[in-house]
């Protein structure tokens, strides 16, 4: 059987209070697609974020000293680098043109994730979409959610796209996960040979979440969610934060 | 339409000098998948070493002081080392149990991507696997041969599954890519605010390789090929070196 990644369209554009859950589950029901057990739906974090209000006004933020000097080295407004510190538990690298942060859930990329595109054009330059406020936690609260109304076992990731170390280009990336194996430890399975892989842990919500965010395109409004199904796994779900490699065990860091 | 991933299955195992086009043609023809424009085919870097005879006899080898060096950093075999280290053009990170390089085709990875997994139990510790020689190369041939069989535009990817920094776990990459647009340069189209998007090259080929791989297995015998279908683009094919983030803008380097 395929593995099929269905894009759920015509999902309205969020506002803050808008129940996600209940706008997911009009799209499915829409597309006839009744998600079953080992089904994954992938939404994109900008539309929990946006049902969380997770707007910040640039001029309501004082920058602090060091946002102040952040924002000379990298040329960007000091208000938005503000916005980035207060998300930020950690400055990683920072040049002209780019801050790269560890957030609050580990996730180390730029700007804190926070996002300026796909906000009305009377919003730009004004005010900036941060993170949702704790991704892990809506996506178990979508997967209660789905699972109460198809009565199933459904997967749920929240996807962001991210740039990159070492690669151009950004990808799909899952900042948050229920009912799924983020890190598939896979040692211990035989290869062809019989011998047991050594070192096989799979980025399963990563790779997911980048094959959604394929289908679920860049201007993610109208499309901000897709369905994948035909996966299967044998492992027990892990959160997303299974995904972030401890800084102590990070080369790069 | 759903893009849908489709394991290619019953690929006998591949040995040097096996005809991969041949047997790609064969598993998508017994699959009844003949593929059209924007299809594209990921097959697994290991095949294409195999065919290519990329083993590399550990007791051929003699050392350097370089890799004795290294071999003691990381506790490595001094032999392995000196076969990584002939693959790299840059010791990037080393430390016990990890070498970190740069390749020729400068793709920053473990090991020089040098594999020790599916090969026979009798040659584990005797014998390694290099990746293709020249993996777009590979990629652009393979492309060749699938359009004039089956009269179309195939895009050819060829995968690896590989470490990443700040993420735990693996997923596929492209090393090598044929009629797709590895970076598809997204910038200039608006977003649903009527904003031009700023920054958005998207990592096309990369991603399209991490779902695949979903599919393909870690143990990527048997199943060593996938066709994703479904897609859609609209920026000219670019190699997947255009994938690879300059040395002088990487700040992780």
């Amino acid at each position: 059987m395929p593995v099929t990644i269905t894009a759920l369209e015509d999902i309205p554009f969020v506002k803050p209070g808008d129940d996600v859950a209940a706008l997911l589950i009009a799209a499915l029901e829409r597309a006839e697609l009744a998600p079953r057990p080992f089904d994954v739906v992938v939404v994109a974090q900008k539309i929990v974020s946006k049902s969380q209000g997770r707007f910040v006004d640039l001029a309501s933020l004082t920058p602090s000293e060091e946002a102040i000097e952040l924002a000379e080295v990298t040329g960007k407004d000091p208000r938005l680098v503000e916005a980035i510190l207060r998300e930020a538990t950690e400055v990683v690298r920072a040049k002209r043109g780019l801050i790269i942060v560890e957030t609050r859930d580990g996730l180390v990329m730029a700007n804190a994730g926070i996002d300026q595109s796909n906000l009305s054009a009377a919003d730009h330059g004004r005010r900036v979409l941060l993170l949702p406020e704790d991704a892990q936690a809506s996506a178990d609260e979508l997967k209660a959610r789905l699972d109460a109304h198809f009565d199933g076992a459904i997967g749920v990731i929240v996807s962001d796209s991210v740039g990159r170390a070492f690669r151009l280009g950004t990808v799909g990336l899952a900042i948050g996960a229920a009912g799924v194996p983020s890190l598939w430890d896979r040692r211990g399975e035989a290869d062809l040979s019989g011998r047991r892989l050594e070192a096989t842990d799979v980025g399963f919500a990563d790779a997911v979440a980048a094959a959604a965010v394929l289908v679920m395109g860049e201007a993610a409004e109208g499309r901000p969610a897709a369905l994948v199904r035909g996966l299967d796994w044998k492992a027990p779900p892990r959160p997303a934060s299974a995904l972030v490699r401890p800084k102590s065990e990070d080369m790069f860091r």
